[in-house]
């Protein structure tokens, strides 16, 4: 069993780099507060015997020798950036509770035969670059580099820049490293496990996601000199749009959710009437039949509300991944080490994208969940219980142990 | 007659003073462009022989003395401020309509019994520091100086520490002065001029405005793992109430308007459930009860939605005036002068608010207007021809001229 308070402890030393205005954090990708979590983790990693190694992405990989020097490691991590409004446990507990996992294997002595790694991927949440998963999709070779370099943020920084201006730009080239296999331990971000009162979920698949970003575009006028019938009004062709958001995600219930949580008004000025519009919408479900109708139906949809209101519209796909089916065997690794150890448990798909969706494409890797208080996540007031906590690093602990072996 | 190129290259020369994007301007109030215009508009003031002032609220008052020197001066103006996109004949044309018939007074050897004030109100468009017309207010004892001076932009900067770093706090107390009468020219920023071939609008009415900042609270949560009938999605919540806005102005039609030209969305991360949108609602009609229906009729409306989705709902006015009746005898000496100098004119009723607006409540006060191409204003790309501006400022000119008596 790893040490729940010693788990606990370091978790909430994390949290206290890039604090948010509400008991959460605002500890967004490649801030300077990014770059301060990088350092405590390297320390950390340091000090339980691990070496690291940096890729041109700015991921970490640190490293606790195996027994076999030609063996490939089992990885095991998630990502230490938050949303802008984000808590303490999303991706911090995959990255943490991996440290603690090898830390307990150091308490005990154990040796693996396989090399054991705990990484930390750049960029998982997307807020400030968009896509989400953005490093390990590079790993993964499903993005380039220098794709991932120019993304922009709201100020126009570039992705590469940032990365250099932090000063975690590693030498590794980014995916050259085989895995053996790769585990990660999240939150549920959902409400699921805690409804059933099971200790850990077992994530046997991952649901797609697509984000179109829609530009409708009006022209600016005065908001009390243009008659109502010469308005061209982008805000309320937006509006008309978000709610054909919302009927299309109902529609598949309860295959599929919909929403948009980007927009930005243009000028944004009170007595202007909006000229454009830019925001994203976010359509998910563990089908991709259901992922593809939804895409149609906005294009087709919005196209009919914004000619008859005598606005134009463009799309733009600016994120996505396919419904992921994880690795049967490290599925069943992690199932038994849940057994084993006695946690209730249950197979589930994962509501949310994570950078086990990415890596899955170039290694077997599963993912094991532990509940959240209300399914509530992306939100400072997310909270998890320590007893949870522990019993998925547990299950971590045992599964990267049964798949590196003893 | 006032010279027309003389005043149309007064607008190409201020118009340079912080270029927009797209041919128009970005002159926001109280920023490093406010006071170049500013420091531009007192050196012609000045090379024109008057004498400036300026009070504590910025506003600018230049003077030509009168024969008189008890009698109440005669005010022309408007002001210099502009939209972040906006046009480069709002509010200027007025001023320097304004400076153009004291340049030909002068040239013309004029004398007026009453003095000639040219003036520049401090921010009247309220984008940047809502409400607008604000120190036109503050002048007009509609709101106080430390009110005015505590409003904040986006950043947080507030009216009173941007207008001392900008350096234009003047030593006058704001409304000490008293007018004999006020003549504001302004573009007419609605269609109807233009699709009349009417050279001149005599300005007889204002239509009233009421600004309520609606804020709608939800709960931010992840757009993947969030089931569909746990979302608390302002964002969608303000969807709603956008379209309600629109069907309330249409259900006055013809008599009122209605639209929401600020958004913002928090977090406004693309996988985050908006958990707070603040909006401003923008409704007018020349007629109060009319106003007084729609601002109800949005807040029993928004009300309702929101309870229905489990968001909850706070309405704030931040801005707005009663419709205006100028004064009957300015609003002669408007015509008289149209019709004198053989243009073509109609009693009109302005869709904006204006400084006239406030003015009116401390002296008497009349306003011209000149078509501005397709009604088109708020925009870069406001335009009018040479001949309306001449028009314009020809009847500015004799209405000042015949009020302030030869
Ligand atoms: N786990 C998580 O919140 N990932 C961010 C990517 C997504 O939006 O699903
Ligand atoms: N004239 C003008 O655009 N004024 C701004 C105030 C308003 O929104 O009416």
């Amino acid at each position: 069993r790893i040490n729940p308070d010693r788990l606990w402890d370091s978790l909430m030393e994390m949290a206290k780099i890039g604090p948010g205005v509400a008991g959460g954090n605002n500890r967004q990708t490649l801030t300077d507060a990014d770059a301060e979590g990088r350092a405590l983790f390297q320390s950390w990693c340091e000090a339980a015997g691990m070496t690291m190694g940096v890729d041109t992405m700015g991921n970490m990989f640190a490293t606790r020798a195996g027994e076999d020097p030609d063996a490939l490691p089992v990885y095991m991590g998630s990502h230490l950036d938050t949303q802008p409004t984000g808590g303490k446990y999303d991706g911090v507990l995959g990255v943490l509770g991996a440290l603690e996992a090898v830390r307990s294997m150091n308490d005990l002595g154990i040796k693996t035969k396989h090399p054991i790694v705990v990484t930390n991927w750049t960029n998982e949440e997307g807020t400030r670059f968009a896509p989400a998963m953005l490093a390990s999709g590079v790993f993964a070779g499903v993005h380039t580099q220098d794709w991932a370099y120019g993304k922009t943020d709201a100020e126009g920084n570039t992705f590469g820049d940032e990365l250099k201006r932090i000063g975690w730009v590693g030498d590794e080239t980014v995916g050259a490293r085989k895995m053996h296999a790769m585990f990660e331990l999240h939150i549920e971000q959902g409400p699921i496990l805690e409804a059933e009162g099971k200790d850990i979920g077992v994530v046997t698949h991952g649901q797609g996601l697509s984000w179109t970003q829609v530009t409708i575009t009006g022209k600016d006028s005065h908001t009390g000199s243009t008659p109502m019938p010469m308005r061209k009004n982008a805000g309320l062709g937006m509006a008309r749009v978000l709610e054909l958001v919302d009927e299309i995600a109902w529609s598949h219930k309860p295959d599929a959710v919909g929403a948009a949580g980007h927009i930005d008004v243009y000028p944004n000025s009170r007595n202007v009437i909006p000229g454009k519009v830019v925001f994203t919408v976010d359509f998910r479900s563990p089908d991709l039949a259901v992922i593809e109708d939804m895409e149609a139906r906005l294009k087709t949809g919005a196209r009919e509300i914004c000619d008859e209101m005598g606005l134009s519209v463009e799309f733009e796909k600016s994120g996505g991944f396919d419904p992921v089916t994880f690795d049967p065997a490290c599925v069943s690794a992690v199932r038994n080490a849940a057994e084993r150890l006695g946690y209730s448990h249950r197979d589930i798909i994962s509501g949310a994208g994570h950078d086990a969706c990415w890596i899955n494409q170039v290694a077997p890797t599963a993912m094991i969940m532990c509940p959240c208080v209300d399914g509530l996540s992306h939100n400072e007031a997310e909270e998890i219980s320590k007893d949870w906590a522990a019993a998925g690093t547990d299950v971590l602990f045992h599964a990267a142990l049964e798949t590196a072996e003893i």
